[in-house]
């Protein structure tokens, strides 16, 4: 199938289950995408930040990409992320994940090396002409050290080089001047400016966006659906309680003793004990050299879910 | 061969040439490993920061350490780098670059993923029991956004975890800080710590230090060799001397317009530049996204190496 | 007059006009009072960033409060900010801008020193057990470079020691976190969250905060006034069409040379050189050692305003 | 006296001892002074980082230098920081100063706001042409977030403008470029390069710097006095163990729990510890909003003072 244009409404970022020797774990992540499609998400983005794409090796990338595409047989697109450090390095990404089947990619501005804007331009630029899908930029600086420029996205959507936008970087003015600059510029078309906020859905969606990426929504898709349609009706109260819901249950995420371990590991290991503790995976290992969370963590993560009604 | 313990002396991060169509140019690369072993260098160290590691394939880092294995055929040692994100994805590169004959890897902190000291060191520990050669400890915070803490290093070496510290951070109090540590420890042994800054090779041996791994040595292996020797000698003055001329040439680095390019580009189009000058590569082309230097950027680097009786 | 509990509205940052030889313009600095009064707005904060309050000596900050004080002569609260780097000198300021007559005082966490946590708490309660007025908490990580914790913010104003929150943190989703707490919270009462953002003033009060603190307000006060109604009136149309109109003429704050000056000239030079064009102030000079705004540049100022309607 | 031209030597940033209600604690800082002129420094450098400048009143401020100058008696050069934010503020600062006899000043670049290299440039001169007295700057990253770039100080340095550099930035490359760009500059005459370091004064001096201005020097003044004529005289082994002692005796710098201060707090607490240890002081508190040291971890600044011989 081909991604609509825009992509709109709610994207999840697909966490990968491991087994207990590391191994991605194929029945899990079945049933993870049925959980997922059962809560009524639009379309599924694999191999992002909450993917732990930065843990996996390309072998199990593939077979990421491979079991999801394949699983869902074209009801919803797939998007996957080719995140690595540099244009010839991301290609050969794009080649492997579009073999796989992926419907678009997801590329971060390059990382490791210091970068300048012309080179993040040249980066998207050399993606979109050799990506035979479209390309979506992924704006994380927590991850990549760099903030992309609105002027350089809306540059790139002006030239058709990009499809979209993910913004993860926790902005919300700079989100503004692209949502508003892509909706006023007639060469602009189809772009889809997405939210990958979990705490700002609302707040995104009512200045424009066209949809919402958050980690989150493995652990309750249905509760971003809803809250996707609150915002689309313009039952703000509703959508506001909703929205609020769901931060409370985000405080999952601090529940890990930060002198023992990194955020990133204490907020992926619970979604995973969330999705676990849900019943929805087979074990909640998260991929080395993360620390995994203790059994006391692990409770205090079940009482968030009950706290939100998900127990 | 086998790595010395501890490994000492000059170590280049060699430079990877390539062609206009960005493809590895081995015979360039042949032609500078022979510039850099008739410079008198101890050790090659392929697949660094300075080699554009970060920029290529996998298919190109294969040849990179299959070519330099094959050619310098045992005469000394070659340590491969293996950067990449994370545990999982390394230890695809340890097997691949010991597969391809590497005799020591070097590898940096996690990045991409926000990290916890305790992961760092849980990363050292799985590269050591699972690399079949030498692990160093590469630390270069500007890449990876975490500054490897001496405490860290030094458990690390004292456990035998690894061999070495290649110290890129530009903080020569801590990198002290290992060297002392490193020396009075009697359950460290064999423990390698090379400093990576151009600049500072002088005052890093005369703290104790083991050796360097400038990138500029690519440009002048000679220069680098002689400083060694001179600090060696305990020859203060002319070292001193040495190292300035070094600094001077090391000037190159800033030629090209920071409004035009980040500080990779430039840095590495300028090495490239020079060695292209000097007649050691055929071609100066830096790998994609980065920015090529302008002809009259090129013309001041060859004033540069002018200056410093290289042309 | 004593100072509403909560907070709430629009309170603008009063800039500080200055004559040609850098002293304070009082006839200015009463016309652009009487302008903003005009404008509707509901308080007035003195001694802010945008105020210059980090370029006014002791003597000139008084001049300033006196002033302002003793012209609206409690039409309105006057809140005044206590900038400095530690809670000794902070105190000095407290003591006098008290004694000047401001209403309630505003400060930031602890800078130049390397800042814990602990001591910006500890910071807050000895302001809070020693002003005479009330303090509010102003969150600015871009100038002192440490952001206040949202679980400090609210530990603070359950045990009564601060009034309010200003948010300059760019943060939407750690303000929503104080929001949402500070109202659950059955021992905060007469808690102000503002947000310091120009840009996303209807997202701040949709989230629930009690009102904004927007630099741009300077420039066109019945712009955010008439925002703030829309917002409270639930008219969310023409609540964002409002917001958006600010927005675009926020981009006043981006036509100075980044090659030439830091982003702060830029941008208190472009209130001024806005308030100037508009007839408030006489003259459009930023304090030393800012760069000054040049001739071209402020003729695109004037092309916001008139974009604007303000011309 | 005036200042030498260039400044050399041992030049210790004076601690401010404080009563146990926050005030000055003159007799102490008298003993001090003693303490530090026995120890054989060169010149005193009050009211800088080490010296709780930034917690210190105007008043408090005040009392520090006219102390010193008045006990000194001109036996020694009095050099005062003028620490704040922008020039206005800072020249308050250098007119106190100097009014109460400080014979030199020390001025970092400005903080709080966003500063540009020309904004610097623009504040060193405004300084320059305004103060009574040689102008020093001060580079220290970790307090005003911005590095002065090497090209600027040596431009003000040609231009007569600065008198010389206290470099607390840990950059040794950077401090290098500046010692030899200023000693092959005809134009720069008796311009004084000082590094801030505790842990690399020989190999500062060793490059050509003319002296050293550690925090440490407070504790161990006869130490690094020795350390410097040792390096003087090109004894080098033993300067490199009296070097390495000195950074022995600097790990109490980390006996605090760092989850429980700043690093600040821990570094100055245990200065003031050692100092109270060693007789020289009344009592260790450090100024608000600091955390103080527990009596376990002054046991434990005791125990480094055992082991470098000082108590």
């Amino acid at each position: 199938m081909t991604v609509p244009a825009p992509l709109t409404g709610v994207i999840p970022p697909v966490c990968t289950p491991l087994t207990p020797d590391r191994e991605v774990d194929v029945p899990s992540l079945v049933r993870l995408v049925d959980h997922l499609v059962a809560g009524g998400v639009d379309a599924l983005f694999v191999l992002g930040s909450s993917s732990e794409a930065a843990f996996l090796t390309d072998a199990q990338r593939r077979t990421v990409v491979e079991t999801v595409v394949g699983h869902v047989g074209g009801q919803l697109p797939v998007l996957a992320g080719v995140i690595d450090m540099t244009t010839p390095r991301v290609l050969d990404h794009v080649r492997a994940v579009t073999a796989a089947g992926a419907e678009a990619v997801v590329a971060t501005a390059p990382f490791y090396t210091a970068t300048h804007p012309a080179e993040i331009s040249r980066h998207y630029r050399l993606l979109g002409s050799r990506s035979p899908v479209p390309v979506l930029a992924y704006d994380i600086p927590s991850a990549v050290h760099t903030k992309l420029p609105a002027e350089v996205v809306l540059e790139l959507a002006a030239d058709g080089v990009i499809a979209g936008l993910k913004d993860s970087s926790g902005d919300l003015a700079g989100f503004r001047t692209v949502v508003t600059g892509a909706r006023d510029d007639a060469r602009v078309t189809g772009f889809a400016v997405l939210t990958g906020s979990e705490l700002l859905v609302d707040a995104a969606l009512a200045m424009g966006a066209d949809g919402a990426v958050p980690g989150l929504a493995n652990v309750d898709p249905a509760g971003y659906v809803r809250l996707h349609r609150l915002c689309r009706a313009g039952d703000r109260d509703r959508a506001r309680a909703e929205q609020e819901r769901l931060c409370a249950l985000f405080g999952m995420v601090r529940t890990a003793d930060p002198h023992r371990m990194g955020t990133g590991s204490a907020a992926l290991g619970a979604f995973k004990a969330a999705l676990h503790l849900r019943g929805v995976i087979a074990c909640p290992a998260t991929a080395d050299p993360q620390v995994p969370l203790s059994d006391d963590e692990v409770e205090r993560v079940g009482k968030f879910l009950a706290a939100a009604g998900l127990l």
